[in-house]
């Protein structure tokens, strides 16, 4: 019933090269999103400035204390609502947004289930010589607690802490961007309060009211622009990114247990391939045969 | 004490039916709700424009800037705050909120029953030539399990794992559609914002302010309506749509959990039908004889 | 230990009664709440009309395209964002808001106590006579099934899915009002930016600035007062009326449960005793005599 | 190891004195607050004023209409959104708010510790006989069953149910204030909006709009007050109230069941003493000895 | 298998050095942020007032009725909405957001290690000479609860309850400042509402007007800013230094429950260093040596 393990690479071939031309670039997304925004406030300005009649200044739009304020309210907001170290440690994160390429999963599991074979075949200790090879370090975790003979309570609950911190790692980094867009919006208003204010305790001259408001304007455009462009969908993101890493580390601690309990390769398939979108799986009626 | 088959047949054939005529029509809602929301509009202006003894000029509705910074933002949102994949899946998701046509569940209760008579009188082996004819392949996937002897908690966990990873993909894209909702006044906002602040860095002349505050105030009614109509009503209807997926697949779950452990077809009845709503099932007078 | 039959009915007798009282008429906070709003928006317009010394024009705050709106907006919301049958479901529960009798709690206790008498006294299998005197359908199948020899994880099984399936009915019921509440004051400010469009591009007319601001406003006044007279309170009742239907199912199934592990009626009575609030409740003195 | 009962009781004695000391006095934050939110409104309009070159007029402040939307519209969410029984219960534990004079928790373990020494020392049956004794009833009712050989998952239950009751009953009350908190400005706003709308239908007695609009905001004001001054601080002080009532009964059932499964009385100090703030706890050093 | 404890000290002496370094100073980061927020406001005021060809009158942002109201009404929520003792206990916590010093993880590791071979080599009664050097309060509680024999379930059971009071108390101060910061924008807006409204009933003295308005704004300033720049974000690293705590004493009760379970010093360091960031973990190639 058990088919070779020839058999249950060839399975998979075709899923792992259509999951491989999924993942072989990287998710730019992010940069895609963030031009659309630019270009959509650039052209609506276009098109508005000719229809007023008059001609669009761009510079116009930019601000100098408006930008100090949310730039500042923003480190102000990350630095008094967080650690040090999670602010950095976020800032260095952001970089995956743009750069990110999701792992491919189907190779993971291809990668787990051939393990399972060499286990089945030759004994879980047969995994020590294959232990060097494998690139994934949180496969290589359990692989070589499984061969040291660890309990497979520990060996879960090792890993399982493992993903459980990094969620939390993750999750305050995620935290950091969502107050800073809930926020966002606040420091705009600051900015534009100040105008404000100035202005209103300097009516005389009439003539300066006008551009001084649309001036007092720009910081709360700033902080609009800001918290519902930039961080509100970047948290989303963080949280994206790390939901994937999750799931991809969960389906290696639930390779490691079958393996480490002795299921078949065919039970590691079937119990791995439930993570994959069902176009990359293979149709149940092949693997029933 | 447990009935014939066709007696268990028998039971049902009303319900069956008056399930049937529930389902046999696409749920068009949404395009309902949305026809109504465009002839409010449409029928308030006549009548506001009517009373102010103007002419309403429709026309002077649509605003390009406006509709470049609402789509722009909604796709800046998007792309910034998801991956990719999960975006267009979201699109592609979207089409089902047109034209659903909900799962007939009194209907799979009735085949999931009629499995669990064969297999009580004939074995679950009998249930190997029947799973050709099983259409919904996720009965036919727990079906198949349990007939190649896997342990029934191995059968619930793929099952389960495989509901819980499609739950993951439909909250995902809910997420998608809610986020658009969350920041959508925002997108009308920034339009309105670039409008107001030309206007008032133009304020000589002053014929202009009155239709450039009306322009500037169109991209404010598009963000509110967008998010208001559109994004907050269909992330919910999202989330409605795979809620009753997940129910459908709980019943097989259920369903094929008590095939496996031997219950009789009448324990199965009973333990599906609780899923059903009240007028759908058999009084329990009926089925205590 | 036990007492008798007809000391155990002695017992209540008196708080029975008083819940007797609390629960024979229905609960009409609705209709007060609604009156007490209105009451109020037509009290404070008299006041201001006499102070700004014009007279009060009710009629005037009649304005059919904001009513449009907000009806529209309602219908599209619910429309797009749920089902049919959910939005048709919510929409007869509604009236349960007007017309609410309150479950007798005390006597639903005293119904379970009698029965838990029966079944250790004469057997579960004397309940089966009593059955056919069962009001309550939710007793009566728990009952059914315990006389029926089902084993108590399987009745208890098959109560809490109904449990569940009652509560998932109920919250999408809820969720539809929550949605119209959430969305409410943006159909109001939808009506309000139409007119203010309309105004804005026709302020030739100066003297009808003032009435068609005044007309504009009247949107917004609709839109606020629906979300948070109607539709916010309205899906709060709805979630309590969900709750205590809940309450006094969890209540069934704890006596059945208690009734089928052959509990004594004194410990029954004492179990579920405790989902009365106290003054409804025998003291534990006089229980422990 | 274990140590006599007058060695237990000696330990705790400084603490049940220091917490005497603490709880001796009723908590009056809540008046203290009011009195500094209408210190703070007075002081800031007396300064403004003076300012403003005008005489402050705090008359000028009480606007019976928007008082009339303010309360009416409190209890209109209040009965639209929950039973009638809900809302007086609620109106009732407001005066808690006042009044409450904090449980000692220091003592009441002490209570139960000493109830420990007596099961320890002479057996669970001697317990009968304090029970007349124990003023507070929920320890007495766990007394009462344990020494009536009630099997502790029983106990545990009864016990746990009661508090799950009591802590529904306090989360809806909470839940009324907090239903008011956040409908609270819309009240304001009605009856801002109903002057507006008066007042811009109106507009040729140019002298009027000044006072008119200051009136109409004094609704505004109210809403935001009621919200922000009472409801919403209100509504989290219910709720800190019923955090402390569970702890409290939470400390009773961990103690009974310490009792009846024969812990010694320093194990059931010391597992008790861990809901103690660490400056109420004896030393962990003294207790090792 | 189990290397001698010589070796494995060595393995940390890296780690901890750089654990070291990380910890040795203080997480100024709240200082940083504040002036960083004022910064920001002060820059921002003096290019406008540049801009606006005025002179910059920082004076004039300071504001005492706004400042009494935001002062004001901030202490009214917090002792309207919480228990006078909680308000007091979160006052003193904010000292630790200027002045935290992180818990040196790596460190506390390596002891609790250390503590592990003892008890491997000498047994656990060889603990209770160690314990008298034990820093950490809540290491020795559960180091003592272990070495008296106490089962290890109560051990556990003592110790979470102790982290979960720690957390509930934690929990009720983070709430504090969050629903200051909550109600927040509402202190700054009534005190701009009391201007207005002063304002507005005497509109005779025209060249007031900006100045009064001016006023009138910068207490909404106060309340966005103490809001945004103050409470949401020291609300939101009470709650990070809160989850630091609770992390550090759940690395206690996993490493002594490991201690008490006889683990080898190899197995409790991999359980524990799973809570370590990577980059200060030892590699496992190096320790599956």
């Amino acid at each position: 019933m058990s088919p070779g393990p020839a058999a249950v690479k060839q399975w998979h071939t075709p899923k792992v090269m259509q999951a491989h031309l999924e993942t072989a670039f990287m998710d730019i997304s992010t940069i895609i999103g963030l031009a659309l925004a630019f270009g959509a406030m650039g052209g609506a300005l276009a098109i508005m400035s000719g229809h007023g009649g008059g001609k669009v200044n761009m510079a116009g739009f930019i601000d100098p204390p408006a930008i100090l304020m949310v730039v500042g309210g923003a480190l102000c907001v990350a630095l008094v609502g967080f650690p040090m170290k999670r602010v950095i440690a976020m800032a260095l994160a952001l970089k995956k947004l743009f750069f990110f390429r999701p792992e491919n999963t189907a190779e993971l599991i291809d990668e787990i289930v051939k393990l399972a074979e060499v286990a089945r075949r030759d004994g879980l200790l047969a995994l020590e010589s294959k232990a060097k090879e494998i690139h994934n370090p949180f496969i290589a975790l359990g692989i070589q607690m499984a061969v040291d003979g660890i309990k497979p309570e520990t060996v879960e609950d090792v890993m399982r802490t493992e993903i459980r911190a990094m969620q939390a790692r993750h999750a305050e980094g995620k935290k950091v961007m969502e107050t800073i867009g809930r926020c966002g919006p606040a420091f705009g208003l600051v900015a534009t309060l100040l105008g404000l204010i100035l202005m209103l305790g300097n009516l005389s001259n009439a003539e300066a009211i006008g551009p001084s408001m649309a001036m007092a304007l720009i910081g709360t455009l700033y902080g609009v622009a800001t918290a519902n462009f930039f961080a509100i969908p970047m948290a989303e993101k963080l949280g994206c990114l790390s939901h994937e890493e999750s799931m991809v580390k969960e389906i290696v601690v639930r390779g490691v247990m079958a393996i480490q309990s002795g299921d078949s390769p065919r039970i590691v398939q079937q119990k791995l391939s439930t993570f994959l979108p069902p176009k990359l799986r293979g149709g149940s009626e092949e693997e029933a045969t």
